[in-house]
């Protein structure tokens, strides 16, 4: 199994390499799901599809990860999450939700993304899937507490939903309120040209695991230039 | 735009044939999200599987929905959100989960599901994604409080996380705990082998609209047999 965090001592130029060839890989898999949601052919169309989706599957699938993508680091300690569900490079599945850091070295900011949300994100007929929303402010709080130096897994989140997010584009806010021993406490908004339609509180908490495992990867000297 | 609530008039004949079609198309890009996320083939491999999922996607793009799936209710009032994020039968990014209700007859029961979350569902590297248990227990518990007679759109979700849940097989619990007036307060629970990963609270509310909007289709006698 592949799938932990680990090095895989890419340089940055290996993994812009790689990037150049699985991004258009990626967002042509997005395409392909938003045209089986949205599709109305007849079966003969449906059963050709068919067959090129099994061809392409079994292509990629040639040589093929055992697990999950994990979380890795490049040589210079650049952090991959290319399979995240929300924000993965490499996720059909991510809008994705690339988080906009606007200074750098602030750790004290708002963080943003703006993202399309089309018809497979749906839950109330046009509207965003609730629980997508949750999903995408639970990333750009975290992300937001990693930035700002206080990272966690999500201990608590809460959402207000204010109301209906029209599919289509989709802007999330997210800061750092405030940090108290191992708990980090992020907020942030979701918002159309409607205005904010949810808010969310998370609390994120780093695990005696995830602490031991930071430390040892420090120690070993991965990520030293 | 056809992505609103309607009655499309087709019998459970024709929806059971439908299904039959559209279930496994579904299944196939579900099985290529898989593949993308977890390929480790070489260039000439991505591009080869580029071109079979283009063709794919230009088939079924052939003859599309202008906007997104919506919410259908066929001849017997059946209802269908084949295009949920969660739960589509005809939406890739749902796992899907299909919610069980023990008895049909019974609003005071746990309902539940169990499904695999596979490599496209990662957050933390070999952990499901937070946010996506976030997004199901969104559904789940909406379900519960619907098929109880108190649906609504979320108002306030709280997910509290006791444990990280391990990529593979899941299971939702949700229940309708209490009706308030227009408010509905359900609860539920994420589970794997290792016990309870996570729990939620949501409050559902029927908006105005959506009150209207059901009083008018059940004036229209949409629905009726």
């Amino acid at each position: 199994m592949m799938s932990g965090y680990f090095s895989d001592d890419l340089t940055a130029a290996e993994i812009d390499a790689l990037h150049a060839v699985i991004g258009p890989l990626t967002n042509d898999a997005r395409a392909l799901i938003d045209a089986t949601v949205r599709t109305e052919v007849d079966d003969a169309a449906i059963a050709a599809a068919r067959e090129h989706i099994a061809a392409a599957t079994a292509l990629l699938a040639d040589k093929q990860l055992d697990g999950s993508f994990g979380v890795r680091f490049g040589r210079d300690g650049t952090k991959r999450a290319w399979g995240n569900a929300v924000m993965g490079a490499q996720n059909p599945i991510a809008a994705p939700v690339d988080m906009v850091f606007p200074d750098p070295d602030a750790q004290d900011q708002i963080c943003w993304a703006e993202f399309d949300l089309g018809a497979a994100y749906e839950g109330p007929a046009g509207l965003v899937h609730g629980g997508m929303l949750a999903a995408i402010l639970d990333q750009a709080l975290g992300a937001a507490a990693e930035h700002a130096g206080a990272p966690g897994m999500t201990g608590t989140l809460t959402i207000r939903y204010r109301q209906g997010t029209k599919l289509g584009r989709v802007r999330v806010d997210a800061w750092l309120d405030r940090v108290e021993g191992v708990k980090s406490f992020a907020k942030g908004t979701i918002s159309t040209a409607d205005g904010i339609c949810a808010e969310a509180e998370g609390v994120f908490i780093l695990p005696r695991w995830a602490r031991e495992a930071s430390a040892a990867h420090l120690r070993s000297g991965v990520g030293d230039a």
